[in-house]
């Protein structure tokens, strides 16, 4: 499921037009990356829109963030390998900025998971054939140190059941796929699911005057 | 009011690009169809972004299911073939994903329908004249067993005053019609009344303080 | 500031398609009018998505609703014809759905008018010059009969400080102006302070606990 | 940082689309300037509709506002320049109108600033590594005399840690940087975190329930 970095650059440039269009890229925020086929890692540099990426807005680094190439890598960089290390089979991991994701981490100011559950939606999610589960989204505290973030995370990310995806709390989403499709797909999917829990309490306020 | 299977491909295609425009296609959800010129039905196969279909996103199967060109049909073929047999006037059926739906019928949990009433936006159904009705949009409970779904929707699809389109809870909108323009203006109409009484409701808070 | 014919074709051809983008013109709903230089009206016939206008979707009417060319003209002709007829520098009307004005309409459920008030966007009502003002945007019952919407609506169009645009309750809004640009620049105002005012709403919410 | 005439026009150009398709340049609301590299401004001419600029909808004024090319500039040209002169690094200036912003402005009726705390989105201001900080986002009467604006808002900008940004009340939001492009990440940062603030009221609601 692994591509060439001219694969990679195509992908994810068009990927963050898209998260873009979807209001989940504002100012330089997010980032994305695709493992290659030499085992190296494709990576969104530092600072770029990423509604506007061009080609020389992604590099390579190795899997302990060695840049490959010219770049300064995402600050986040680390996130993204240690889900690249946890998991050998992930081809693609995608961060995005959505109001709709960090509004809910906020209100949910105690709380380290969100609940998703009856969603026909979550069999968006690889393995899951049913809408009758529950899943929990982890929601880990924002720390500008990447280290902490991935130690609070991990043993979530290693729970049975755990679905491909957490939030970091004022900060945004991370989800991965085994490519880039998959990433997309899940992180869509998960965003959907927020929008919809957001719009049931729109209706559900009136339904009880 | 039957299409080729080539005009088919054509407008589910350009169909699906539009509802994922308005955020009702995330992830590989949703699924379109259409009735062609000697009785069999163009389908979207399953597994496909339905913003961004090809060709070999769309397959034929005949009124019983069986696939008439390679492909596997959506998981959901039981349902758009239920509609076209009950009604040999249809000509297309289109299941999409909205979040403004689920979290209507998510915050109407206990309800069997959800009355629209008053909105001009009713003379969409077709045969309707007048603002000055109600009708039952019909919300069934969600299924893996979509014989389970199409029982429970049965009755409630042949009412007298039933109206092209029904909501299955926390998974989507389902939404009929002579060809494939007029099943996108009823999926449309239906939409855009949920999202105004989420507005309504969103009025409604601040008003009664 | 009258058009010939085929500007008009043109010009609403392209208002169509934004205000659509903007999510108020779903189904077949919204219509669309221009004078032009020889008194006549081009209008949009009824039935077509005003998104995806074509040329045949526009047709000629005299200013009592006779038809100049052929197609059936929408059903709303008489309301826009009703507003050339009072107001002679008026040179375009255009009138859409969206959830938002229509989610106040029926939220306001009682009210004749929905005040509008301290916006810096009422400058864009033709000849304001501050926000520090209040205007009413009048609320009109809907009825399939059109001579019943115009005679409740006339008083108020009529009214000193009146604005180009009023509001039909669970059904939209109209708008006028001196020309195609300008209605437009009203309806979008007038649209974009009803917005405001909603978000107004979710954040006093919490506000106050 | 500063530009030439011509890189400015195609820049503000394009920066007006954006923001349009955003939703925050209804009507002809807003205004957009850079500075050249000869010290004068380019500035947005009064009147037009800023998702559809041309190159006539752009001028050049200097500092003092006096014009240097044909078109009358924006009312809101003396704010422009107010940011210019107080700050010789600023490259460029762009105004919104969000309904977002506006609605937010109206809810925190009395407030003379908004915080904003926690949100890595903070980063985005220029000189900001952390999320961990709260910053003001000043909040000032409307007036249509610029200078009681400006006299209103100025302690404010000059104060230790000021972000490059205020709000107007019922009338829109300021933003500033080095250049078009950072002018643009401090407008989007700003709106994003006011737009996850509203989603937060939305969940929160809820939550206590």
């Amino acid at each position: 499921m692994t591509m060439t970095y001219e694969q990679a650059i195509a992908a994810l440039i068009e990927t963050g037009r898209r998260l873009d269009n979807r209001g989940w890229a504002p100012a330089t925020s997010g980032n994305y990356s695709a493992r290659l086929d030499d085992g190296s890692i494709a990576l969104t540099v530092s600072g770029r829109h990423k509604g506007r990426l061009t080609r020389d807005g992604i590099m390579r680094v190795d899997l302990e963030g060695q840049p490959l190439t010219a770049g300064k890598p995402s600050a986040e960089t680390d996130l993204h390998l240690a889900i690249y290390r946890l998991f050998p089979e992930v081809g693609a991991v995608l961060h995005g900025h959505s109001p709709e994701a960090v509004g809910l981490s906020r209100a949910a100011a105690e709380a380290d998971a969100w609940i998703l559950r009856g969603h026909e939606m979550l069999k968006a999610y690889p393995g899951h054939t049913t809408h009758a589960v529950e899943v929990r989204l982890p929601i880990v505290e924002n720390s500008q140190d990447m280290a902490v973030i991935e130690a609070a995370v991990r043993p979530a990310l290693l729970a049975p059941g755990a679905i491909p995806a957490y939030l970091i709390r004022s900060h945004g989403l991370y989800a991965w796929g085994k490519d880039v499709d998959e990433a997309e797909r899940v992180l869509e999917a998960t965003e959907w699911m927020i929008a919809a829990e957001r719009a049931e309490r729109g209706f559900r306020q009136a339904w009880t005057r």
